[in-house]
C-alpha cells in the first residue's frame, strides 16, 4: 500500500526524519510518500498556526488524492485532521490521535513529554478534542530556546528525560508520548534510561495507517463523516475546490 | 466604539441582516463595521468549510486590525475563534460563544436550534470545545433542503417553531439558541410562539463584544492566549504574515 | 433601564463600592438602585450564611418587583440566583455567573483569586453548579484575618497580586476572577501587575444584567424555570408570600 | 439513640407516614423524635421553596440542638442540608442523599420516580450536587394533578408502578427510588409489581443517620465542613444567631 | 440477620480483626460469621491477584449460600463485587464501596490513605468503577516494606496520621476512609490525632450490608443485576457450577 | 511474529473463525496461535462468567509464556486484560480494547452492536474502564434467543443489519462495531449494507496486537503497571503461582 506522510510543516529535515522512521517500521509492501508543506511555517506551535496549516493540509491533500491509499498528518496537535476525514474518502489519522490511542493500549494513564512551552494549551485542547482527558497523566514541557527544530530532540535530549522521570514519579504515567515531529526516532534511542513504554508517534501514526488500509472500510454515505454536499466556493486551490464542489 | 461584525461567508445578504439587528441593539456610541468574506464559501456547514473559513478570518482581521475595538467571527460555529484570541490583542468574541453563554443566564440547559441536518456535527463539536455539554440540552435541525440562505429564516419558520416545541418538552430546554447567521433577528418574530426565552445570537455577540471592550482588558503577556512568539512564514496574506513574524 | 443592585450582605460601604464601579461602566440611560440587606450577616462567607442570605434574596425581590428591568445578586456565591429565576419575571444575574461566564470570553480556563480561606468550597460549589468546572484552573484564597471587609482589598493587595502569580504559573489560568463583593474595584487598580486579563465582578454583572433587559426575553411558560404554581405558605414576608400564592 | 426526623413542609399526615416507617427499621433503641415545620409550604416542589424551607430547617436545627444524636432532614431534594452539615456538630442526613447513597448498592444505574412534574429539575440539580449523574438512569414524574399530599401516593399507585416499568425497559433502571416525602412506605406495598429492587427513603435515610451515629465521627476541625468562625447576625431566631455567633 | 463477612484473604489475624471490629457496631440480633479464603493470596494488593481472588469470592459465595441473609466482601477493592451482586440473590456490599457511600455523608470530598503504594491504582479504578471520582480527593499511600500485614496498622500509625494530615491541608479532604482490611479499627485509636472525621471500613459495611437486609429488596428480575440465564461450564467447583447451570 | 490468539471461551468454533480473520489480515511473517479455553464456558456473556474466566486467562497466559510476542484476549469485553497487562512482560491487548480504539480513528463516536441482550451492561462497563464514554453513540442488542453460538452471526445477520441502521440514524453513530467473538469476519459481509464504516473487532485486535510488538516498549519498571512484588499463593495453576511468586 501507499501511504502520503504530509508533514504540515516546511521544515524538509524534519520531513526526512519523519520517513526515515517510518520506513523502518513499515510493512515490506508500504511504501511511504513524503510530502512537506510548501507553504506556511517553518514549524507549528501555536493554534493560529494550526488554523492556517489545517487548511494547507486539505489543499495538500486534494491535490495529490488517488495517488495514495491513506494519508497520515504528520504533526502533533493533527492540524486538519477531522475536516480531513470529512472531505476525503481514503483513511486519515493524525499523528497525535495515533500516539495516544496507541498509548491506551500500554497503560491506563498517559503523560505528553514535548520540547517547547509554548505547546501546552494547544496539545492539550487536542487531547479533549479527542474524549481522552481521563486517560492523561499530564502534559509536561521543557523550557528554554532551542539552536535548531531538526536537531532538537538531540539538544534537549536530557531535559526530555527527566521530564519523563517526573511525569512517572509525580503525575502517575503508565506510559509517555515523546511529543512533537522534531522528536520522531527519539524514543528508540532514550528508551533504556525511562523507566515506563514510551510512545513513537510516527510509528504508531503508521501502523495505525496501514490497519485502516487493511479494515478497507466503504466511505462513510452517513453519519457525521460523510462528505459534505457539494458547495461552490472561491479562490481555492482549483483542486480543493473541485473536492469541495464535486467536481472532482 | 467600534465593533468589526466579520461575516466569514459570501453573502452579503446575510451580513446585511446581521448588521440591522446589532445595530438596532448596539449601545448609541457603538458603530458596527460589517465586513463580508471576500473569498471562501456562500455559507459554511461543515468542518472543512470551517478550517478553510478560519484562516481567513486571522486574514481579515490582520488587514483590518487597529481600525476597530473588537471583533465578532459572526458565524455560528465560531471559525478561527481561538486561534484569533491568541494571536491578536483586541477582544475577539464569536457568535455560537456568546449566544451559550448568554443562554446559561436564562436556563438551566439550552438547546440549539438550526435550519439544516449538515450543522448538527459541527455544532456539538463547537459545545464540546467551549466546555459547556453539561448545560446542552439538544441539538434540533430541520430537514430538507432550502431555495435560499437569504431568507431560510422564513421559508422554514414554522419547521423551526415546531423543533423549539420539540426542544422544550422532550429534551428538557429552558432556553432555546436560533443558531447559523441567516436566522438573525428571527427570535424577535417567534418569541410569542415559543415558550421558553430565545436567545438571538447576534445580539448576544454584539452585547458581549461591548462588555469585552468595557472591561478593558490588558493584551495577556502569560497564560494560553499571550501572542506567540515571532515566528516566519511563506506563502500568507501580507498583514497575516506581519502579524506572525511581529512586524506589524 | 432600571438595574436593581441587591447587595445581600449589611455592609453599606460594600454596597456603595459596587454602585459605584457598576455606575461608571453602565450605560448612560441605565439607573444603578442599589440596595443593601436589612437583616442577616455583615458578610457571608459559609453555604450556612448563603442558605440565610438566599432566602432574604427572594425576600428583598419580592418587595421591589415592578420597580426596575432586571436584579443582580451583588454576592459572590451567588445566593438565591436560581431560586430567584425561578419564582420571578424579571432578568436576574449573579455576580459570580456573571463574572465566570463573561470569564470564558477571555480565555481558556479561569482561576478565582479571593481574600479568604473561608470562601474555597462555597466558591467551588459554586463553579460546579454552573457546569463550568472545566474552566476553572484554580482557586486560590488569601489567608490570615483582616481588619475591615470594606477595606480588604486594599489590606491583602500584595497577597492578591502574588496569588493571581501563583494562578497564572502554576495553575494554567488564562484569566483571572476577583472574587468577592468587598474587591469591586481592585481589578482596575491592579491589573498592569497581573499578567493575564483581569475580570471586575462588577462589571461583568452590570452589563450582563443589561445585556438581559436587551435581550427582552418573555418570561418562561416551560422549562425548568417556568413560575411554581400557586401555592400557600405561612409566616413569609407579605410581598414574597403573595409572589408564592400568584396573588402579587 | 435520639434521631430527629426533620420535616421542613408544614403536612404533619406526611411527618406521621415518616416517622411510622422510620420507627419499624429503627433499631430497638433508637427513638424517632418526629417534627414538623411549623412555618414554610405544605409542601416543597420548587427552588425557591426549597430556598426559603432550607433557612427554616436550620433555625429548627439549631432551636433542637443538644436533644438528640442525629438529624433526618426529611425532604427529597434535602433542603439546607450541606449548609446544616456544615453549621452544626451532629450528623445530618438528606432523605435524597441517603436513597441515592443506598440504590448505589443495589445496582448500577437508579432511577427516580416521583409524583409531580415540577419535582424534576429541582430533583436533578440534586443529583448532580451530590456528583451521582454517572449512577443515574432517569427521573420519570407522573403528570397531572392530585386531591391531597397526603395520599398521593395511593391516588397514584397505578401511574407510579407503570413509570417503574418505563425505568426499566427504557431506561436501564437496575434499581428504583420512590421520592418525595408522600410516598413514604409505598416500595413495600409495590414491591411485588416492580422488577428490579425499590428503595424507599426514609428506610434509607434512617438507617444512614443511624450508620453515621454508630461511626461516631468527631467534629471537623478542618476541611469544608468545619464550623465557620464566628459572626453576629441581625434578625435570625435567637438559637440560630447563637449558632452563629458562637454564643450557644 | 446473619452476615457473612467474607475475607478473600488467607490471614486469619486479619480476618479476626475485621470481625472484632464488626460484632462491636452490629445490631445485637445480628450474628456476624468470618470466612477467611483458603486459597489465594495472603493479601491481595494488585489487579492480578484481585482477579484471581475474586473468582474465588464468587465460589466460596456458592458455597455457603442459603445460610446467611447478606454478604460483606471484606477487602478494600471489593474483588468480584459487581459479579457476585449479579449471581447471587442475596445482598452483597463491597468494604470500599461501603465506605465511600458512607464517607459520602460526611463530606464534599474524601481522601483514601493506605499503607502501601501498590494499592494506589487498583483503588483508584475501584473509584472510578463506582462512578465517584468527583468526590475523591485524593488517594495518598505510604512507601516502604512492613513486617507483618497483621500488625502493619501499629508499625505504620504515624506514617499514616501524617498522610491524613496532607490530604487534609493539600488535598482537601473533607473525610478519610483508613483503607485496607488490615487497618480495621485504627480509625478509632487515631480520630483524636485526625482533624477531619474518619471512616472505618468494616464498621461502615457491616452498617450498610445490614441495611440492605433491612430494605429487604427482591432479587432483580429485571436490569443489569438480574441472575444470568443457565449456562454449563467445566471444570468449575460444583457449588458455583450449579449456581450457574441453576441446577442450586 | 507469534501472536496467541486467547478464547477465553470453550467453543473450538469460534476460535477457528477468529483465527481465520486473523490470518487473512495478519502480515505474511506474523504466526497466529489459537488457543481455546479447555475450562469455564462455552461463551461469555455475564459479569460473572467474566470474572471466572479472566481469572482462567492469567493461568492460560502464564502456562503458554515465552512461546509468543504478544497476546490477544479474543472476547469482547476483555476478561482478565488489566490484571494479565499488569503480570506479563509481554504486550496483551484486547479485543473490545482495540476495536473501540481502532473505531475512533473512523469517526466521532462509534456504536457497539451485537447479537444478546444480556450483554449490554458487561459492554457498558468495559466502555467507562476505558475512559471512552465520550466516544460511545448507543450500545444495541438484538433481542430473542438464537440456535448456535457458532452460527448466531448468520441467524441473527438481518437484525443486525437493522440495528446498525437504527444506531446511525437515531443514535449519531459515525462508525460501528460489531462486538462478541461469534461475529468476527461478519464486517466484510455485510459492509455494504451499512452506511457507515465497520469496524471487524479481531482484525483490529490482530493488527494492534502486531503493532504493539513493533513499538517494542521495554516492560514498565514503574507506573501502574510495573510487576507487582513476588507473593506467595496457595492452589493456583503452577505456571501462574511462579509468576506471582517471581520463580518462572
Amino acid at each position: 500500500m501507499r501511504l502520503l506522510l504530509l508533514n504540515p510543516n516546511m521544515t524538509e529535515a524534519v520531513t526526512e526524519r519523519l520517513a526515515t522512521v517510518a520506513r523502518a517500521i513499515a510493512a515490506p509492501s508500504t511504501e511511504i510518500l513524503p510530502v512537506t508543506a510548501p507553504r506556511g511555517f517553518p514549524y507549528i506551535s501555536s493554534r493560529a498556526e494550526a488554523q492556517v496549516a489545517g487548511a494547507l493540509v486539505l489543499e495538500m491533500l486534494a491535490e495529490r488524492a488517488g495517488t495514495f491509499d491513506a494519508a497520515i498528518v504528520a504533526a502533533f496537535g493533527d492540524p486538519g485532521l477531522f475536516p480531513a476525514r470529512e472531505l476525503f474518502d481514503f483513511p486519515v489519522v493524525g499523528m497525535s490521535e495515533a500516539a495516544m490511542l496507541t498509548a491506551c493500549m500500554l497503560g491506563r494513564r498517559f503523560s505528553i513529554v514535548t520540547f517547547s512551552l509554548n505547546l501546552e494549551p494547544w496539545y492539550r485542547e487536542c487531547v479533549i478534542a479527542n474524549g481522552l482527558e481521563g486517560r492523561l497523566a499530564s502534559i509536561r514541557c521543557a523550557g528554554g530556546a532551542f539552536a535548531s527544530i531538526a536537531d532538537v530532540q538531540h539538544e534537549k535530549e536530557a531535559a526530555l528525560v527527566e521530564l519523563c522521570r517526573l511525569a512517572i514519579e509525580q503525575d502517575g504515567a503508565d506510559v509517555i508520548i515523546l511529543a512533537g515531529a522534531p522528536l520522531a526516532g527519539l524514543a528508540a534511542r532514550i528508551r533504556d534510561k525511562v523507566a515506563v513504554p514510551l510512545v513513537d508517534q510516527i510509528t504508531a501514526a503508521t501502523r495505525q495507517a496501514e490497519t485502516l488500509v487493511v479494515l478497507d472500510p466503504l466511505p462513510p454515505r452517513a453519519g457525521s463523516f460523510r462528505r459534505p454536499p457539494a458547495k461552490p466556493s472561491v479562490g481555492l486551490a482549483p483542486a480543493l475546490a473541485a473536492r469541495f464542489d464535486h467536481t472532482d
